[in-house]
């Protein structure tokens, strides 16, 4: 499984309109930061977190951030929000954006990345290195001195807080299980299945990915989340179908494209391609999978992807996908609300079929 | 300065049934945080969880833990508490050394530390390697969990997740102040001065190993934080004037009776020392400091440590010691309430003119 972490969730999120009112709120966050009357900072660490954070946070496409207020106005069923609530919903949507930054700094740490959004990781700056860690930890912190600042004494605060914590705490668990089960120098495939791909995936990106915007939103709007449980189900599924998307185009998409090479085979990655091809693979298949995975000889990559066409991983893909598609479709449907209906299939419309 | 995160903090915290009421939460916890329903563990999971959690939250004295339990008992004015009241204290006191064992995990990596409580840092560790930053995470994560679990409903919860939240951060604050003054690579006496050590102490350090304490045991007391500002100060100042006592310790206490051989003067380390030593050095003298500050080769160690008996530093030392403890006493009794002036006494008891 490739992370996903850097793709295009929400192609086309946000109007120009939300996307300058979005990137005005960042300058406003930062600057509150900057400003934190519980530490007294000197020149040095506030010139350090000035730049980290733009480093980290800025640079991404912001569709999770932007999905936030997307979505908002869908469930408050207009076309524009006041001035404050506005500033509420990008506010969500930059702690969802700054959420992201912390797990990709802390990410590419422990995967040893080289480049994140088209510049190096952050580790990998001169003079960082693994102070990284601790700026990882601090951009965490942000999160939750900006919604003490913004949002303490508003009926949900609690809701909200409890919901960070909670996502925070699935990804962290799902990263431990990718961690654990795609774990250098015991590579060993047999311990790869759909379940083990299912759970990784759900927890690792679903849930920060496609439920926490959604969650974001509807708390804004005063809802209760205990009654959302039917439309959290939804979003992690897409979420788990997204990511199904993202392992089968690091092998069958276009780099060209896509805008990179995949390497999941060489990764030894718990892709969905891998899980596919031992599910359906005989005895001399299944040899050639375990002694060709995750080695960066590109005739061991080649062997293995003409695995793949053989086992005609294309058309098994093709078929989840649409029956994926139909399934979330069916579920969306069953929704009683029109407006949190229409939430779901903008969500899924801007993911499926995509190419890229 | 050297991390003082490993040290006594309150000698002689809690009686035996204390402690063994404390050990059995401990097991409690884990067991929930092994069955917590947010994600579904596997087989590897859960004994990861498990011997993770073991390997990093015990083997420390557990004094921050135990002095919630202590602090708690005389503002209630009790010497028994009920069972229930027993077990929120005692699930304080773990919250906080779970916090502890998240900062010591972290920073360890960053320091490249070799030994920790005895041990092999957690990274060290065969097949966990950076496998540790998610543990970090994991570990901070158990305590928004634990709080979540067993506090939420309370009228004090918010003000627990922020108290935990603003903590943190202002440790993550001084670590990354530490981290970027004292950094490898330009190492530049001339940024070390009183002031910058003492930032560094009180974020890094005070704040979360004498203020959290008493601020949980406030809070379960049902008391409002914001009344207690000096309170905080007070033990800030406390945290501070310990953290000062081991750089001191560090170069001239005992290495036999304090358990380990000093080397902040070879780690370049920001102590209460060198910084005293800059403030009264001529010119001379600080060329000395100059050319041997923060150099492995003994014969630089010992130059600067015979500067430093020529500055006179342990009279100073002692001077400051008695300095501040008067002014701390004074501070104490002008607290207008008994039970918070004993709890104030008895962390300052525990750690006046200690030796190691």
């Amino acid at each position: 499984m490739a992370a996903a972490a850097g793709v295009v969730v929400a192609n086309g999120s946000g109007g120009a309109d939300t996307t300058a009112a979005f990137k005005e709120v960042y300058s406003k966050l930062k600057e509150e930061m900057l400003a934190d009357p519980a530490f007294e900072f000197t020149d040095e660490s506030l010139q350090w977190i000035d730049r980290m954070v733009d480093y980290n946070v800025l640079g991404g496409k912001c569709n999770r951030g932007l999905s936030v207020i997307d979505s908002y106005k869908i469930l408050k069923g207009v076309d524009v929000l006041s001035k404050e609530e506005t500033f509420l919903a990008c506010t969500l949507g930059w702690c969802i954006e700054w959420l992201q930054a912390y797990f990709l700094v802390l990410d590419d740490i422990m995967d040893n990345s080289q480049t994140r959004r088209g510049q190096p990781c952050w580790f990998r700056v001169p003079q960082v290195g693994l102070i990284a860690v601790n700026d990882g930890i601090i951009l965490r912190n942000h999160i939750s001195r900006i919604l003490q600042r913004h949002f303490k004494g508003k009926p949900y605060y609690v809701d909200l807080i409890d919901l960070f914590n909670e996502v925070e705490f699935k990804t962290a668990s799902g990263q431990l299980l990718d961690l654990i089960t795609t774990h250098e120098g015991e590579k060993d495939l047999s311990k790869y299945n759909l379940t083990v791909h299912r759970r990784i995936v759900q927890y690792k990106t679903a849930y920060y990915s496609f439920y926490l915007p959604v969650a974001c939103a509807l708390l804004l709007a005063g809802e209760n989340l205990d009654n959302f449980g039917d439309v959290r189900n939804i979003l992690v599924e897409m979420g788990t179908y997204f990511q199904v998307q993202d392992d089968y185009l690091d092998c069958f998409g276009d780099p060209e494209f896509i805008g990179k090479i995949g390497t999941d085979i060489e990764d030894y990655k718990c892709s969905w391609l891998v899980v596919q091809a031992l599910e359906r693979a005989n005895g001399t298949q299944k040899k050639i999978l375990f002694e060709n995975y995750g080695k960066f000889d590109p005739a061991c990559v080649a062997k293995v992807k003409d695995l793949y066409k053989e086992l005609n991983l294309e058309g098994v893909f093709h078929e989840y996908e649409k029956e994926s598609y139909n399934k979330l479709i069916a579920d969306i449907e069953a929704q009683p609300s029109k407006a949190v209906q229409t939430v779901l299939k903008s969500f899924l419309h801007k993911i499926y079929k995509r190419d890229k």
